[in-house]
């Protein structure tokens, strides 16, 4: 018997959606932050996704429960942000023990429908079920022009490699409060100056592998450019940063830079560099040292 | 503190989507089996649902997996055949303990790749997750001509009420092994002759009162008429059906009769009489007495 532990999260997902098949309006499967569908007759995609927040996982019981809520749908539309999507409808299915105080209920729904509210989206249905603990599994759909969704597969050897903000120490608040780069997401996409996107959450050197390995290149990331908070380690793998990460051809940069600072007013952090696959992940130290970045992610059900 | 075990799942439902707005291209919003929601410039409505199946309540720990697939993906088909659409995407949100064996798993995605596959639908992203017990949490859309999902407040003083299969004993293996009504769902809508739609899952005494509170009708059910396996009573309030319930107008019955018999090769039970709002829902007991049909269901959260 083999336990669903001893796969790990990336491994189990990844053999049960080798059988799923394909579609002809099936733009982009499983495996990127979103589903690209194509909506025949509109010029427009659809994309769709899908985030569990699990009681004593990805909060504390006592949390202040509009907190709750506005992480459950900020990580959703952090999907949909990291496609450069616009929100469009969400769902929502909660699990609850019959002790559930209902009032804490109404908080979470409040905090979610704050959050979709400011990005011209909405809750339209869902579901509740008696089950041990409090969950949250909220689905959520958004469209963009046909065939312009920034994937993870883009990135090419040169490409510099920016995030939208600082990183790190998020379970200090940021993952309950943060908000998603909804507008930066949009943004970049419309920019037409972006190779690759996806928003991080299980940390910077967990999340940029996945860009890397499906676009089959490595990269070199400088330790000194990283925006934090904290330290160096916590900005790198911490996770639930909810920033995007995307990358930039070298002669596109300047104009993508000025287009940043009129539209947000900052810099735009550059914190490395794409390069040819064989090289791995590495990180340029302060000496000018080029270290192996090894994984060491939270990764659901591998122990050890 | 007001507990969710007291206030029950309806209830609840209705107080926290009260809070959820309205939009321009929302035609149909939380209450009905799939919210609606216009596709501007395609002539089409796509309709959205969510449901979840958890261990120990849905199913039991041992059951096959494929069945457990089965109904996980079924349950939401039910939903969208319960408008009339043609379903279109599934995602999938698994949530299970360490210890879960990860080929329990996989039988399980091939129930329900082998069902959606049967429809034209197709899984295409979710996510797993930690937590105490297994659970499926399964999302769907479709679609239809704009403007014609069947509804359940569509029925009239005088319509028929119809089911497109025998009721009751379902715990039998029905509730693992059933097929959603989608072509039956289709050809309904299609047909145009129908006022109202919805599916059976809790139980047509359950169920049925849903269609007459958001039509503002009463009805009369023949006790007799009622397609059953087992006895009455069962068939009333075993729930888990997944049949079809629909109000046709008298003068429609006898050309939908004809199209059903010609399409599926079998009669199709009538089975009571939509009535004036004031009258409740009542059973004709083969005596010609009327009882009032008491409410006996089987709901979320609520104890005694």
């Amino acid at each position: 018997m083999e336990k669903l532990g001893d796969i790990g999260e990336h491994e189990a997902i990844r053999r049960l959606v080798a059988g799923l098949g394909s579609h002809a309006d099936l733009a982009v499967g499983a495996g990127d932050d979103c589903a690209v569908c194509r909506l025949p007759g509109t010029g427009l995609d659809q994309v769709f996704t899908t985030d569990p927040i699990i009681e004593n996982i990805h909060f504390q019981p006592l949390e202040k429960p509009e907190r709750i809520g506005n992480k459950a749908a900020g990580r959703v539309l952090s999907d949909l942000a990291a496609m450069g999507a616009r929100p469009q409808w969400l769902l929502v299915n909660v699990v609850a023990p019959p002790e559930q105080d209902f009032q804490t209920l109404e908080k979470i729904y409040a905090g979610m429908n704050a959050l979709c509210h400011r990005f011209g989206a909405m809750i339209i249905g869902g579901d509740l079920a008696q089950g041990p603990c409090l969950e949250l599994h909220v689905f959520g759909t958004g469209t963009l022009p046909a065939g312009s969704a920034l994937l993870r597969s883009g990135a090419m050897p040169g490409d510099g490699i920016f995030v939208t903000g600082p990183l790190g120490c998020s379970r200090e608040g940021k993952h309950l409060d943060f908000v998603p780069r909804v507008e930066e997401g949009i943004f970049l996409r419309e920019s037409g100056l972006v190779n690759a996107m996806m928003d991080i959450s299980d940390g910077l050197a967990t999340d940029l592998p996945h860009i890397l390995k499906r676009s089959g290149t490595g990269a070199v990331l400088d330790a000194e450019s990283v925006p934090r908070n904290g330290t160096l380690e916590q900005a790198l793998f911490d996770g639930e940063d909810f920033e995007l990460l995307f990358t930039v051809p070298a002669e596109k940069q300047e104009a993508l830079g000025k287009l940043w600072r009129k539209r947000f007013g900052t810099e735009l952090p550059r914190i490395g560099t794409v390069a040819p696959a064989g090289e791995g992940l590495r990180l340029r130290m302060p000496d000018g040292q080029l270290l192996p970045l090894e994984k060491k992610a939270y990764e659901h059900f591998r122990q050890g």
